[in-house]
């Protein structure tokens, strides 16, 4: 899996920076902290994505306390950003609309 | 926890009943069929209503096939419907509504 | 995917047969009922259970009723038991052991 | 809920202290890193702990890596360590163990 390059960066990265997500600092990894209702709904979406990460076989680093979760994601292989971080990255922002 | 009496399943039984839960034959028990996307949306529902069946110690009868789960809810040691039941069939309701 | 053939039953299906697992009445497909301690430990095996189907995009038909799973497996593309079903089985097994 | 007191941290909180649970630094709370053989296993123990935090309606900061799970506990309405966090470690504990 290759890095991100700069087209791909300002077509598929821009968009993920402008919906919460940023770029963390010192590394080549975006972070997003999503709130929720109870610590019963952000266990159910860490489930969610859980099974989408196990699908991809690329997993996040991320972190609960109650009802937020600090994600951050990078392609450790790659020691960057790849088509994979865009992809869990949407996939996590998709789950949280209605089932 | 007593069966609910018969104005309790008017005013509280009734509206489930509307709302695609059904009387299950030959038991004081509700049933109900809910469909998802995919198995992740399925399974991401079931674990959130598995954390509000863990906190009221009152658990579902479910049966899963990919994106269906067909749930049965009934108060075990009260041999029929009680207020537990009116609550999980209300909370795994709401739990399909945006996190 | 193929279905099983003779030899790969008396290989990979007989040693599942020989570990509680048994045919289902009437279809080629294979059964097993999990007994747990809790709810709690059902879940949590059905969690695991459940990010290994994700990722083998092969997934059971299960029931649960409080420390209780039962589990029929079979491809329902194929219309029969094929090797994802003994893997999966094997894994459904493989994850009562410890973490 | 009120805080340890210094007998009760004699005889519940020194043998969470030498089963690699360690206190945190510059806080009343104790932390510890759990190993898993992978994500998925990983991923099951913690949705049995949160199904016990549920429960008790106490619940963990936790951080996961893949196979890794570092987890602060802390009650956070008392400003340090209850018998609610040596319940909590126990169990969490306790769930590494076979279903």
């Amino acid at each position: 899996m290759d890095i991100l390059d700069k087209s791909e960066r300002k077509t598929l990265l821009a968009p993920l920076l402008e919906n919460d997500w940023s770029m963390v600092d010192g590394r080549d990894a975006i972070g997003k902290t999503f709130h929720f209702k109870t610590f019963r709904h952000a266990f159910a979406w860490m489930t969610q994505s859980a099974l989408w990460a196990e699908k991809m076989d690329h997993h996040p680093e991320w972190a609960n306390t109650y009802n937020e979760v600090s994600v951050v994601l990078q392609t450790h292989s790659a020691g960057g950003l790849t088509m994979l971080d865009i992809k869990l990255a949407t996939r996590m922002d998709a789950a949280r609309h209605p089932a």
